[in-house]
């Protein structure tokens, strides 16, 4: 894409209405636009982050068997009064429909999904079963001052297992686990994340969070460094020892949740009587497991991780371009060449978004270049080309090097 | 993929609470499931569909050079009031925020994108720009008894386009409704599809529509044979004959809007005094085009208008699956030999729906394959394999043709 094109710009000035670093950071670059506390416009860059981060959560959900689905977030009243969460779930935002009934704006979807999945499934054959989507969610709270870490309107990806028994729910689990340590190392997160014991709520005695450490976290851990393991403060006077080693000596560390898993068990089959029956012919409540992690928050929590104090720095399979192409040259035929080495990384597969702002001084897009942080600087100028040249810089480097232009193939296509 | 791993299946009743043809129909065939009036969960199957749409309005927006954002549900009640709209618009949702303001959960996005792009744009060299977003819409509707074409919750592709001048907006408005034909046309609609002189409400003398005729329709068009152009029955007696060529004696058909365009002029830009400089160096109010596509509403139109007594017939590019393939064979040798055809099929590209439920009689499932409506059915069974062949049929034809096994690699090569 050609940046003279791209309707957004970056911000020469610290947005006032914004005091996280996240969103701050991402309005800057002109990823994000602030539409109120909570609430946020996905800019033309942003959003091709946004639908890198869908397509990695689409393509592991696909491979734990899990199938897509798409619910509303207008729900009636009812199933939240079936499940008693009416009253007790504090963030429901509520409307009243020109019918004159009462609407709930769903913050999550097990009132939605169980009667769903009953309607289809009645046998233990039929299990075990992952139904997922990803879609917009709305939570009513009171204070929205994290950026995209706490929105009251975002995006979510939430998976729901239903089993015969608890061995099947285990095994999922686990299984469901692996798949979220493959999203998040895709998404540059892994050496950060944690796998984290947490309060169960109303649900089990523990969930599971997986929180990555950052100084800009709302949450805190405690990590066994032995086990890769941690636990939420909330429970550590409940748990206060490593749960799979033992370990006393736990490291206390901010971190952002970026993800939690919940054993449900029979909590919501119960509530909408979804019974199947067994190999054995007798009727019994479906065991169910929930698995939460928000698309947009992650994108908070990979820029609160991945950042200096120039900009963004985008893990490759998330950054909105691979690379960024600088023209500065200052000639028709540098021009010319500048193109040509576009069309011709283009036609590699390549995602690159060219600087073809001519007006601009050298400066002003070396500085956007490291805000905006994809992954790979390519710069051609006068200079590079008198040696038939460009130069390549990786966004954490502080130096380049120089590729021959007609070495571009053979560079990029083993790279 | 397997047919026995889809958590869905169709109905044998026709469901009771719903009346219109398209929402019964995608329903017993397991396409979507209703939630409440107007509002649809999407099953897989029915995700696809939706997806496949999605992608071909994205790959003809990308042709206009429009570019894609994702703005929020969630607004605040300022820029309606700016507008005038929040007590002129007649179907807002509305909610209060635990901060004690008053949202609107918006229907339509005027009232958003004109103050984004206001951000971003000053200056006559940033124009002409489209800007759109696939994304979900609100709409409190007294009555939503037509299944996905009058939703509560639905599925909206909107761009909105800005411009220095009228000759310009003009000339976007043209290649816009080029590519609103491109979509209809790969969506299997264009035959029955007429551009539509409509009322232009406060915004223009009139607007167009893009009407699919078909006898489900909730609209009246009256249509100019010659021009391949109409006029909405709501104009007729201002507008009664052809405005091409003066025709007089036009026919009238049923039919459903699937898109709604508009030139709004400077109606919003005045609103939020959104001036852009002009090459004379003069202040100048931008003038805007908007340009609604329902998506959920599209796969409702095309459930209306292709389908027969059988079941659904989708188009190839819409299509969830390319092809139906039934295993009817008894043995394992059989078996495995479908399970070969399937991957071979899954190798060569083609999205193929295996109906490997083998304690369904055949019966079932060849109602099953016309309900769904896949392009081609294929056929495995122990008598075309006695002649190393499987059977294809057109969804729409009476009666297949067998295929050598071994030469289905050039047959789907070549189709």
């Amino acid at each position: 894409m050609r940046q003279s094109q791209l309707f957004t710009h970056s911000l020469k000035e610290l947005p006032k209405d914004e005091t996280s670093f996240n969103a701050q950071t991402l309005m800057r670059a002109g990823f994000i636009d602030k539409s109120s506390a909570g609430v946020y416009t996905y800019l033309p860059l942003g959003l091709r982050v946004i639908q890198k981060i869908q397509t990695i959560v689409r393509q592991e959900m696909a491979s734990l068997g899990a199938q897509e689905v798409l619910m509303p977030s207008l729900t009636t009243e009812e199933p939240w009064k079936q499940t008693g969460r009416l009253t007790s779930f504090d963030v429901l935002f509520k409307t009243i429909g020109a019918d004159k009934k009462s609407y709930v704006l769903a913050p999550t979807h097990e009132e939605l999904v169980t009667p769903l999945v009953k309607k289809f499934v009645q046998s233990y054959r039929d299990l075990p079963l992952g139904v997922y989507q990803i879609q917009t969610k709305f939570r009513n709270e009171l204070r929205a001052k994290s950026g995209l870490l706490r929105g009251r309107e975002f995006l979510m990806k939430d998976l729901y297992s239903f089993h015969l028994d608890q061995d099947d729910l285990n095994a999922y689990y686990l299984q469901a686990q692996k798949a979220y340590f493959q999203i998040f190392k895709r998404c540059g997160l892994l050496d950060q994340t944690y796998l984290t014991f947490a309060s169960g709520g109303a649900f089990c005695q523990y969930s599971h969070e997986f929180q990555a450490v950052t100084e800009a976290g709302e949450d805190i851990i405690h990590i066994c460094e032995d086990c890769n393991l941690a636990i939420n403060k909330e429970i550590i006077s409940e748990q206060s020892v490593c749960p799979n080693c033992g370990r006393k000596d736990l490291l206390e560390r901010k971190a952002i949740e970026i993800g939690n898993i919940f054993k449900l068990g029979v909590r919501f089959s119960k509530a909408f009587d979804f019974m199947v029956t067994g190999s054995d012919g007798a009727k019994q409540p479906v065991l169910m497991g929930c698995y939460g992690l928000g698309i947009t928050r992650l994108m908070g929590a990979i820029v609160e991780v991945n950042h200096d104090n120039q900009g963004l720095i985008w893990p490759k399979e998330i950054a909105p371009f691979k690379a960024h192409l600088i023209d500065l040259t200052t000639g028709d035929s540098g021009h010319n060449q500048a193109e040509k080495l576009y069309d011709l990384l283009v036609r590699l597969g390549m995602e690159v978004l060219l600087d073809d702002r001519r007006h601009l001084p050298a400066g002003t897009k070396f500085a956007d270049a490291d805000l905006i942080g994809c992954p790979y600087r390519l710069v051609i100028s006068d200079k590079t080309l008198s040696q038939k040249s460009f130069e390549i810089k990786r966004r954490q480097d502080t130096a380049g090097r120089l590729v021959a232009i007609d070495q571009v193939s053979a560079y990029f296509g083993s790279n």
